[in-house]
């Protein structure tokens, strides 16, 4: 499927790291839908960002019309992630990819901890409340929100992608290259998520030690 | 300290990774002593080692005269970190600081997965086996053998340092700058070999699917 084919729906899409992701798959040329459960907000995020990108690329719907794209994407706040995905997973046609880009972090006196679920990490978290017959693909965990909203710097990062389906999984990665300066790289299975998701706590880290809000990887040598 | 004032100590230093650590401590201006249970071994490997650079930069002897070092380095596989340890705690100085760059990996038909100790980490698991003078600090724990080993390429990488005794971490990450190619990051307290333990055997992994042995960490927006 050609990048422009492509229709991205993000659930959660008017937080930070929503608003990200649907002004980096919308100048990749996909068709973006921002879903929220307050379809105003979906309405009022996607008018500001069509202003950003000089274009009418992005959509909005409520979280259900969100649902109803062949990428289906998750950045709402992990504690958030069941309830939503419950909401909205009859909607989920055969064939569509969910996405999950959550991360459990608790915060204690502005340190970061990786708050790991029973099943060792969100996605996992997912897997074992979802439908058997939804292919679920985690990415866009460890890219910080303020790099991925910010346009005016390169995203200049790897991002890890995970997912027991391979051909999910590569369906993924290659609609990524679309995006420009990132480098999608596969990281195994949805077990590789319990490293991911620990990498953005570090990440988060990082920024604090050093002052900074940007920190995010890149694999060297590949 | 100057650089060349330091004295840097393996502890089974005859393996690729305490070849490779040795090599670019060498080439950094430290005095490098090369240990192993075999001090035939570690003679032999300090010759050929110093053939390398041409220099006799590298010293050798039992595991005991590596321990008498500034910074001790441990470098042999996990499982024998313990009996390692034990073997030379009594010489480790008053001030010297030991560095792990151990990590706990199983292999399973070519598919390396992360072996966690109870404790969390082999930083950890160490951390609770040493008297509490003796400083710990986790390095070195990403960078694969192979790329280490091999002086005709760059490292053109970061490494992350963690410790919960911060003056030990600074001299750490103080004396890695002279390292050519290598920027150590200060990844925070000795929990955090959580992740950065995971991160190797994501490196392993992402080396088996693109059939490449150099695959390591750079942290962008840094």
């Amino acid at each position: 499927m050609s990048i422009s084919e492509l229709s991205v729906g993000l659930l959660g899409g008017t937080g930070e790291e929503g608003r990200g992701l649907a002004l980096r798959w919308a100048r990749a040329g996909a068709r973006v839908v921002i879903g929220s459960r307050a379809a105003d907000r979906a309405r009022e995020t996607a008018e500001q960002l069509n202003r950003i990108l000089g274009s009418d690329a992005i959509g909005h719907g409520d979280n259900q019309r969100a649902a109803r794209s062949d990428f289906v994407l998750l950045s709402v706040p992990f504690q958030h992630a069941v309830s939503t995905l419950e909401a909205v997973q009859q909607e989920l046609r055969p064939g569509s990819i969910l996405i999950d880009a959550t991360v459990p972090v608790s915060f204690e006196k502005g340190k970061a901890t990786y708050a790991a679920p029973p099943e060792g990490s969100a996605s996992e978290h997912l897997r074992a409340r979802l439908r058997a017959e939804i292919q679920l693909v985690g990415a866009f965990k460890t890219i910080p929100a303020h790099s991925m909203e910010d346009l005016n710097e390169g995203l200049d990062c790897d991002d890890f992608v995970i997912g027991d389906t391979g051909d999910a999984k590569s369906s993924v990665i290659q609609a990524m290259t679309s995006i420009a300066g990132l480098r999608p790289v596969d990281a195994g299975s949805l077990e590789s998520a319990r490293t991911i998701e620990r990498m953005t706590v570090l990440a988060i880290g990082i920024n604090r030690r050093y002052k900074i809000k940007t920190a995010r990887f890149r694999v060297a040598g590949l």
